[in-house]
């Protein structure tokens, strides 16, 4: 492999809060390392349009604490044909971009691991998405920042909920990941968290809710957005029906959960995973994302990555059941 | 009248972050002119079940920071009759309650008024709302954070807006006033501002949104939860259906918007009327409403207070338009 | 007077939340008006290093969340002389600028007064402090996001407070004005504030703080940093000596009070004023701070605006004592 | 070994958000099991004064999301002398304590090895410090929420120093441990970062300093207090000295680090190892701090957890060194 001279760096697929300090980290790095550093905008579709910039120090600079991403991000229905990767490839090369670093979640990595294949260029990914879905990183860049969103909203809400003695069922998202919802279900102290991986026992959650009714004033349930039944509002007409006297609210929290500042976690895995990768293009890997498993930098291909099946522990579960009784 | 020896304190109808700054500032004042102070829970309910308590300066610790009210909320269709009214006074004589303060919105006050002259009993109110929608006072107490509540989501929205080019309808709370729409509107940079107090002109609003759609990558249109159409999600037809290549998204705030520490403004503005309250009821005062008006201490009649026709100030609709540009 | 058609704009004396905002409505409020705007970096120092450029609608976008000023703010010695304020003026010509928009307090009006009278040039301000120290408006753009983050850093202060029964002496901003900590004290639920307004008695304070040991568990005194007897350690240090058992700390907040996104009031305040302000200099109008006085818009010449006399409610300490009991 | 039925649990040490959680976890946990719970007031001073109270699951609600710490904490001397130990011991006897629950740092868990092995009674540890300075976990409950403060503070004092082009010295809690430095300022774009771990290179700090700031308009330096040369203001002493054309500040965060409402993170920790820590008891266990390890329960014993010789990870100086350039 030629000795890589120009890092092209993208965000693609949902957004996420450390979107932008993980693309300071690459910009930067690769400076550190001599390297040239060109932007592409909006993803596979900026490839395709040719929207690319040089990057320097300033292009990165007081944004570790903005969310969103400065390179934008988009769906790109052309890059999924031959024809439309093959005019990504050729304005790559026609920016000189021989090594690339894809931020992003499942899609990003399916497009970077054909596009990689089918025309020899190394690429390394970053997982940069709210849900905590992929393999090979034991956080991805932007849960961390949602779960405390989530938490934030949901206190709000316990506050209401308190006041006039209400049942909230909250809906949080994860299309097809309840990592979200365990996490800040726990954290918010929720009577009960039904999530995607684990089938709901209706029985069981009336039964939880008749019970604590007794002698608590207010009661939250999380509900991930892919949850079988049909989401929240699904079950706050189920529970509606089931304990009409019950005072019963649906909120959906949605797209705040994508925005804000990251928090310092974020921000810091981010950084850490930006130098890793760059590091790792130089060090001639190419087809795998990097992620932090145990607390050390992890290469993991592609294909594995994006496998869908992360576990959840079923620990978490039991802690729901155990503290919010 | 004879001299005031015991106040009771209620709040009622939704809750507003201020509350409990509210009722600590009614108790402290209340124990520092040498009275009794009882708590009542759950508003008029309260009242028809006598559920009271005795308060002292420690009732009210550490709680001028929480968002809800510790004296609770709830509707009471009871004291909607003669009847149930009866029972609450008879309640409030066995507890030697021999004047109220209400928090609350109009049809807290709506209550008090009737209660006052039925029985007597002399009730000042405080306005405790987020909606801000009562006359006699430039803010109600919740106001200000439910404000900066929105904005903060917003805020969050735009950073996954621009990240994504996409055009985001905001629902916000005010089911009768868009004054909560109008001032987080402008404060959150939005496109356009819908509320009820003013018609929308379905062209004018398409006008703008093709316009700045040519050089702005986000758009924000805050729509008030009264606002005539139906809501944001009716707005998020109609948009989509005039520019269906616009990626549109619908997001409805809801219930995080009554709940959270309250500003420091809606601290300071409950301290002041809570004593003001207090020291009205020792001045003879009653059947009317404290609140502030160009800074000072004002008194308004219950029945001036809710007339609901609190006037739009047409400047904000203006800097919405110049501003947005 | 001739037309205006070139509109500069500075930020000017220490930074406050909310100048962002303020440009940007002077901004495209001049545009809206067909007025070209001239922004100048680092205030009276750039009008003489020539450091200006051109403004458009893009150049504020984005920016209405943001703390501190894109146009940055510095002092300038050389500005007091009458060379330096000749270099100024050429300058201004040169970039054909024929009005100018001066954001900050009292020593950026000073200046403005003085350069407005030797050229001819029409002036207005914009009360850009966190002090709210300026006569001529209810609120100065700032000061209500800086309070916020008083009670925000106070409030968590209370947690550990309370966990160690402790003593916090906490230092707030306002050199000349006690005007943060007044308001930011009542909302804390202080037992004390200290402010340069009103002579401490230190025999009161002891009394106080002795009193309500007795059975509370935590207390704070909120200190005005311009207060006379040297600050927060000064009265430390008293507090320690009069009580040597109390676990007494002390805590100077410091700059936070100066940055972070500016609260939905300070965001609609600026943006009001901001479009009154090119409408004024429309009008003819010049040598003018303009402010909301009950609400309306309202000018007032610069030499009364900096009067530094702005008078302290007494019922606001008043609130302190009552509540804090 | 005979059976527990009766946990007792306290916090000791310096207070950190999420101690409320952990105590929330241990009691509902402990019901769970169909054990009593005590709850001692002010750590081990409370055992000696028999500050004791039975607790029940509404013991607990509603704090999951409060900082401080419910059941208070305290130094005692008096537990340092065998007859004070004696004292504790034979107050928890007559309360029927035959467990115990730790919550604190090093102090903390150096008593209960002590005592536990004059006494015979089960003591497990939760670490509860937001230093994260144990051996034994990944991390210590509380430190999550401290580190988010810190970049907190320090993103608002960016926007005042990116105003004014000034270098800010930040200090930040961490007498023995660098640890919140490290990540706060990976996470905060600090341009250095001074840790008692490493020794500072004044030079080297003097000419990265020097050489960022040709086109840097701001600078951080993260400074831990317990750093050598005498903390923040000894090295803006120093940098003043070396720079005296350098608009230089010194700010020291002091105690807002310690409260707030807990993150996310934070609150999950504290329910999991809550959750264990009860359990581990009833498995046996005694002597040990539970911990996370690689996402693991994980039980180490007081004397290794205590041990104060946290590695830091040397990738994160490098970090920094890159990613500010």
């Amino acid at each position: 492999m030629a000795q890589i001279k120009n890092v092209g760096v993208y965000t693609s697929g949902g957004d996420a809060p450390g979107m932008n300090a993980a693309i300071r980290a690459v910009v930067r790095s690769a400076l550190y390392y001599d390297l040239n550093v060109t932007g592409i905008r909006r993803g596979y579709e900026g490839m395709i349009t040719g929207d690319m910039f040089s990057m320097d120090r300033k292009s990165v600079a007081n944004i570790i604490q903005r969310g969103g991403t400065i390179l934008k991000t988009a769906r790109s229905d052309q890059f999924r044909t031959p024809e439309g990767r093959k005019i990504a490839y050729e304005n790559l090369k026609k920016n000189n971009v021989d090594a690339l670093v894809a931020i992003g979640g499942d899609g990003t990595f399916t497009g970077a691991k054909i596009f990689g294949k089918e025309f020899g260029i190394p690429i390394l990914g970053m997982p940069g998405t709210i849900d905590n879905d992929l393999l090979g990183t034991d956080f991805t860049i932007g849960y961390d920042t949602a779960i405390n969103t989530v938490i934030d909203a949901v206190d709000k809400i316990r506050d209401t909920a308190e006041s006039h003695d209400r049942l909230f069922i909250v809906e949080v998202m994860g299309r097809d990941s309840g990592l979200i919802a365990l996490r800040s279900g726990i954290a918010a102290g929720a009577e009960a968290v039904l999530i995607p991986e684990s089938k709901t026992d209706l029985n069981a959650l009336f039964h939880r809710l008749e019970q604590g009714r007794r002698d608590k004033s207010s009661k939250i349930v999380i509900v991930a957005e892919g949850e079988e039944a049909g989401g929240a509002f699904e079950y706050g007409h189920l529970i509606k029906e089931r304990f009409p006297n019950y005072d019963t609210r649906v909120s959906v929290l949605g797209h705040i959960q994508r925005g804000g500042p990251p928090s310092c976690m974020d921000r810091v895995l981010a950084s850490r995973i930006g130098v890793a990768a760059v590091e790792g293009l130089l060090d001639g890997r190419h087809g795998e994302m990097v992620g932090i498993v145990n607390g050390e930098i992890s290469y993991t291909p592609f294909e594995n990555a994006i496998k869908h099946n992360v576990d959840i522990n079923p620990d978490y579960l039991k802690i729901v059941d155990i503290l919010s009784l």
